[in-house]
């Protein structure tokens, strides 16, 4: 972080204090640039130094266009249409730091901002904008050795079908052809799928820049799709983990050691993930817990140490959340598993919600204390 | 190719007949299914066993939206309004097999389909259908071995920062510690980008199953992006090859030379490229003829013998395109390159224009006579 971006971060901060406490509005700073997660080219979204995101989106025969983002709970933003046939707008207020899914609302219908990039979440590819955030610099792609991120398709016989997974393979993979790696399996959310950690993640990004500084051992991340069952796009209500457990634990993880240079027993290997991802770790390290040994859970549940009752202490349980989600229970759930001799972390992320820049940060503070012990 | 598709065919070929030479139209079939490539969980757009698409937006305030699909020239698919604030509609005619491209128009404003996937084209990410091809079963996902797609990002002194590629590993790649490979380095066309040729190329199956089925050896593929000058948003008037000429050939090939396991001569490189990539390939080619040994044109221009003046032969030089193209074109040069003595040879992709079947079927023809001399 530099001291350019902390003022700004300040700047985001007092501004939000004001606008959230009172329904006068600061002065609106006229320095927007376009979304770092714009399609090539394109100028709208925009983003400001205090937050604020701008749209602008053409459509001259169109009534009323409505963006889904906006302060919490006051439904989204709505555009105004110009002499031009051009509808603009900016949000009410600033927007949290980081990364946000949203979509148009176009005279009654759901579609995406021809502007934005597009990221899978809620079960549909999404658009997507960046309020660049002051700590920004831990998932830049910088000039430093980069890891790769590749597609794999593993055979999955419970499903009947081959299935997708990303794998990412630290700097030196590809260098040093006899070195073995710790894993890392890290799930997505609810309504997303494998790409999430990669895209809107960063994940590879976050690890580069750690392993350049000498802050992590490498490792690889294994990313695949976590909705296997029915609740597909339904809700959580029917959540079953058995089909999800098997293709992770009996087909991607045999997969993975015979496809890559893994170091292949449970000290080596990592399961975390987000949201429904975290609950899936909860419920998949409680169920076989010969399989992993470092666990995480990001804004995705806690652990309780009745849990853990005649089962061997992993050597690590890394809780956290944002500090507009459950600040309180993840410390206390670490507090008290601490006391109870386990080796766990909170790890609370500053002025965000469930969100990823929340998850980012939580990858970013995870990664150091995997497979040190 | 099986029995049942290729009555299919024949039935579209028919249909497209009276329907390209009459306005009278053919009874349209109700077997409509979601197309291939659809959203996860989405119903339209969805194609009927004619090859006829039909569409389905809800927008209830709007008061038009067209589909840009449609047959050749005549504007596209009109959606017509229901009761209910749905918009349907189904184009005039069947459309050509395999992939195509296509946007709405909604009140006078371009958006994707929130129904579809999109697919980088037109400088754009656009919505994408799929028209099940006869021949699809090539392309087809498999339960043979599969190779991986890697994103890697590379080092590029001349544009002053990582560029991104994609590496397709065959199957035997992560067995194998020892095994080196040749490598294709196969380019988009003008407007998609280094993700086209393995999310609407489907080159990694292609390679997969040809490679399960013994028919070519397996080499790694290799795919960046090609439009790194001034043309980036522009036409193709000012196109100048030096900018990629040198990510190509300073920069990224000696990266994966050092990073894969390739054999890292002439002999054992090609290119190949599509539309624009087969522009870059033949002038690519001709500049550095030190470099590639096998060369590609995939409804990309034409090879003359006086271009190979006082320069060595290479040992292939393989000139594609769709039969609605320019097939005579295409046999008349590489007549001529035979005529004088190189080993030239020639395919048309039967019933197909410019679009993705034409490279599908190329790269299909193309691997089997890679690297075997």
């Amino acid at each position: 972080m530099n001291f350019k971006c902390l003022a700004v971060a300040l700047a985001i901060s007092a501004t939000s204090a004001i606008c959230y406490g009172q329904t006068s509005q600061p002065a609106v700073l006229d320095d927007f640039k376009p979304s770092t997660v714009n399609q090539p080219g394109q100028e709208y979204p925009q983003v400001n130094s205090q937050g604020y995101a701008r749209f602008r989106i053409m459509a001259p025969q169109a009534d009323s266009i409505k963006v889904s983002l906006g302060l919490g709970g006051r439904g989204g933003t709505r555009l105004t249409k110009g002499a031009d046939g051009v509808f603009t707008g900016t949000t009410e207020g600033p927007m949290d730091e980081g990364f946000h899914y949203y979509h148009l609302t176009i005279d009654g219908g759901v579609f995406n901002d021809p502007g934005a990039l597009n990221f899978y979440g809620s079960t549909r590819w999404e658009s997507g904008i960046e309020i660049p955030a002051h700590d920004q610099d831990f998932y830049a792609l910088k000039d430093v050795p980069h890891g790769n991120v590749q597609q794999i398709l593993f055979p999955s016989k419970s499903t009947g079908t081959s299935r997708r997974a990303f794998v990412y393979t630290p700097p030196d993979y590809g260098k040093d052809k006899s070195k073995r790696y710790p894993v890392l399996y890290l799930q997505h959310g609810w309504g997303e799928d494998e790409t999430a950690w990669s895209n809107q993640g960063h994940a590879n990004l976050i690890m580069d820049n750690l392993i350049s500084e000498g802050k992590t051992k490498p490792f690889i991340i294994v990313m695949t799709y976590g909705m296997t069952n029915e609740i597909k796009f339904g809700g959580m209500r029917n959540f079953k983990i058995d089909a999800f457990q098997t293709v992770l634990t009996d087909e991607l993880i045999p997969f993975v050691d015979a496809n890559f240079r893994t170091i292949a027993d449970k000290a080596h290997r990592a399961m975390g993930g987000l949201s429904m991802g975290g609950m899936e770790t909860h419920t998949i390290t409680l169920n076989k817990p010969e399989v992993f040994d470092y666990y995480a859970l990001l804004s995705g549940g806690l652990y309780t140490p009745a849990e853990f009752t005649g089962k061997a202490k992993p050597k690590l349980i890394f809780i956290s959340c944002g500090s507009k989600e459950n600040p309180t229970g993840v410390k206390k759930a670490t507090d008290a598993l601490k006391e109870a001799g386990y080796n766990a972390v909170s790890f609370i992320s500053d002025k965000t919600a469930h969100e990823f820049l929340t998850w980012r940060r939580s990858l970013h503070e995870l990664a150091p204390m995997l497979f040190n012990q």
